[in-house]
């Protein structure tokens, strides 16, 4: 076997079985990086996208399905102003077991005057691995 | 085989095998119960019991640990009338998996003037089986 080879079957083979919950946090922070770079941007149907069909958010009431979630979100959220800049702060991650983990941080929007001025509080989320993507299975954010 | 016999083998072998979703729905609400009368008893250490090792608890900041959970939850609550009479509704499990469930519910605190009036809102509960046990890892409450 060539150097090469030996590398490419560590990289192929050894290190990944070795790497599963690196692998797994590395795919959930990917999938907040994604939200929160749509929801700066302004694009509220691609923050949605990393929600399960069936989740469920709780806010100051429950709502529950993807598509009541993103009318939730338009209602609540109707212009580029009020949605002003998301930042994650304080983000822990726990894997429970190989497909479902939790996620806790502390989320901040800064916001114009007439935005509704700056808010901001702490989310818990339950990520769940469905046919091998992890989509937010619950959100509770207060 | 007499028919006790096949009954016993029935309820021992083939209606087990059938049922883990609704044996663990059981086993999470017989948690809850046990979590409701202990408030309600003024059982501190024995609400704080149906919690993990390692939880962690998000109400208006983050507690981790059940220590500090107990230790949070006996500054809160210093007295009988502060813990008041604790209910449930509109609860709500969704098992992810074979270990992992999740739960809705509002809670309702009735108090006496003296214990601080009646309070309540929503909490989320992350049950994660450990050792055949099911456990709260998580719990956003708001």
């Amino acid at each position: 076997m060539k150097p090469h080879q030996a590398l490419a079957f560590l990289f192929a083979f050894l290190l990944p079985a070795r790497l599963p919950a690196f692998d797994a946090e590395s795919q959930i922070k990917a999938v907040l990086t994604t939200q929160v770079e749509s929801w700066n941007r302004g694009d509220i149907p691609a923050f949605v996208a990393t929600y399960a069909d069936d989740c469920i958010f709780v806010g100051k009431k429950l709502t529950q399905g993807r598509a009541q979630l993103l009318e939730r979100y338009r209602k609540t959220y109707p212009t580029p102003a009020a949605m002003g800049h998301l930042t994650f702060t304080s983000l822990a991650i726990h894997l429970l077991d190989a497909d479902v983990a939790t996620v806790t941080a502390e989320w901040h929007l800064d916001r114009s005057r007439e935005g509704g001025g700056p808010v901001g509080g702490i989310f818990s989320l339950v990520f769940h691995r469905q046919n091998g993507l992890w989509k937010i299975a619950l959100d509770h954010t207060s």
